[in-house]
């Protein structure tokens, strides 16, 4: 998984149908560097599995399974949301969250 | 999933069996940078899911869930549009598609 | 998919038992930047499951879905030549194969 | 696989269900280059999967493969620790843990 | 599949119970640039599924097929040795392997 900010969302209209009903969210990831959280320098569409929101910070699962989610279950889905991250340590030090 | 531009088509005529009657979009991944979206630097081929064309914005899904969708059951298919983009949004402002 | 051009071959003796009678073919993915096919800096050895040759432009899948054609099947393998490719058109203009 | 230095933790209390009672470490992935070991320049949340700490020099499975492991099974989750390294080897020579 | 040279070995004694008796190899896959083979810059932890040694040059498969060897069989492994590579040709050229 990657920790990564909900940024925005994206709306779809015309979709597969196991599309309908889910909330689309526009992440950007962050890696750890120097014990502090920086931009990966991508961004991802993932579905929200937790009901997260913009500005929140999140754990992110990608690839086959992105599907083992209620909210993704056998859909064409290859990223999904399945956590809002409360505290990330390092070293035994807090992190600030993006 | 990613967003991405429909740029272009690939026709092959001698291909796979699973393969025949599929159409096949060149598009161009974006990526959101500082609010804008940006070309990721790639170009990818999918298998068109939704009935998209060039110019258009779409959202497109990779590896074992593109196979996934009612035009690409049990193809060797690592990519397939999904959606028609109709709005994104970062931080509840309106972003200009690509 | 992606888009690539078959530069050369890679013989193996000793293999997984699968591999036999399998044709290895070293290939040069390329992407597409400003209307222009150009090499992505990568190379890849994929099974060759659509009769290609060296110097054709191809197209390939990686991931489970490279198991998905009759030459790979239930195959230790991660990358398969899915077609041979005929014409690629960006907006609309055909741009020389590479 | 790859080999990583686990150098933090992350806590998610509203999450999927299945992520329930599992330990989400973030690691630090190592490159080899020129016979030392080097950071890759990301960072990986995985799930412990062998007892692993803060400082520990470990080994994860990235992929559909990181539901394989008894922490893991069916679970929505990419990247899961396999095993903590006890010696690195490279041209017969011991190589420095990070 | 990619080219890799075989610099190494990696011990762990606590590990996941499907790890036991694997042989775990450190390797570095290999590219061509400009018909050579050139170091990709990344480095890798292999199971060997063909008994190969350091110094040799062998294929190796990731993600789900590489569980799909006798050695690796249902084991939370992403990635395995498949075969010995005994000649490499470039345009019809025999390339140096690495």
């Amino acid at each position: 998984m990657f920790i990564a900010k909900v940024i925005g969302n994206v709306v779809s209209t015309q979709k597969i149908a196991k599309f309908r009903g889910m909330k689309l969210l526009l992440i950007q990831p962050y890696i750890n560097k120097e014990g502090k959280l920086q931009i990966s320098g991508s961004s991802v569409v993932a579905v929200d599995g937790v009901g997260a929101g913009v500005g929140e910070c999140v754990l992110f699962t990608q690839g086959s399974s992105a599907r083992l989610t209620p909210a993704t279950k056998d859909a064409p889905v290859d990223a999904v949301i399945v956590g809002i991250v409360d505290t990330i340590e390092v070293n035994g030090v807090a992190v600030a969250k993006p």
